[in-house]
């Protein structure tokens, strides 16, 4: 080998890294987090998958990070204790930087019941944080009880349940405030739609 | 309200998720991690920024993990331990592989020494993990020591320095394998464009 510096052009420090504008150019879109927060039960994950359908058929590229492929995975070393609840969501929220960061369309669906946690979660993403607040009544998210839960919480089976034994600190001021038990589906997915328009994030 | 069932249509389950697919059809392109590993000072940024950045060119949609956006923020909590150490890999791992879900292609850069953390991250990311090992020889990279670390880790000043204080487990099937002290820059690139040709990862 010769001298290093020569033959090793490769290891001299670059500043041209791509930005989050180059890779917006490659995309076309910029990045945004919607946070959908809500008790179990109140359709969070079945709001943020219709409108994911609803992008992905208008060629926007989206990601859910959800407890399918988050708790089971990342936060799989974590339990649901106060502490271990906070640590999943930091986390969750530094995730979703990263997805923001690469100009995804990022869907968050946890329940996130603190509202510090989703205080958190907004100052990590930033400005581009969008909070949705699935807003059912906790009688009919019991009443309907599609995972059995709620009965397993009663039961005294599943400790600090939400909205059982561990409370819902709900948001104060939304960005977007849906009422899935008085509105529809198609009625929630076009507000949030709608919201996205208005601020730019997708077409018209 | 009324009954509940008849004005709640969206706390009704769905069972049609946007998939992988779906997303590879809006992005025009498959997930695959390129995880980068290698000593310190061996040009594991410097050549995965460069590979970005034709990437972005070519109109690919690109992210990179690394120490600075990673260490960080998602593990800001995380020290070097070994144990620290690991878990730092598996949490870059999983996350790896929601971007590779995403299908983004993603471009990890760690130290990332020990055989046993990267065949975690190869197991968690499946079969688009390609690992690149950037082979440079301690001394060249000692020689540099652009960040200083090296000099630190000979004074004992940093504990557990991969190279000097701690093992770095060579690759031994690497996907590409790298010789940043012999090769030029752009011929690395070449390289690891010319393996995501081939396998179909990028238009030739």
């Amino acid at each position: 080998m010769t001298d290093a510096n020569k033959t090793s052009p490769n290891v001299v420090l670059q500043k041209t890294a791509v930005t989050r504008d180059d890779r917006a150019r490659v995309s076309g879109q910029r990045g945004v987090v919607l946070w959908f927060t809500g008790l179990s039960g109140s359709g969070k994950s079945t709001v943020a998958s219709a409108v994911e359908q609803r992008l992905n058929a208008m060629g926007r590229l989206t990601y859910i990070l959800d407890g399918d492929n988050v708790r089971h995975g990342l936060n799989g070393d974590l339990g649901f204790s106060d502490k271990d609840r906070q640590e999943n969501i930091r986390r969750v929220g530094h995730v979703a930087r990263l997805f923001w960061d690469a100009n995804v369309i990022t869907l968050v669906s946890f329940i996130s019941p603190f509202r510090a946690e989703r205080a958190l979660a907004r100052e990590l993403v930033g400005a581009d944080f969008v909070e949705v607040f699935v807003d059912a009544p906790l009688e009919l998210c019991e009443k309907r009880d599609v995972k059995g839960l709620y009965k397993k919480a009663r039961a005294g089976e599943i400790p600090a349940f939400t909205g059982i034994s561990s409370p819902y600190e709900a948001p104060e001021n939304p960005e977007i405030h849906l009422k899935t038990g008085e509105e529809s589906l198609e009625a929630d997915v076009e507000k949030v739609l709608g919201w996205l328009s208005e601020k730019g994030y997708i077409a018209a």
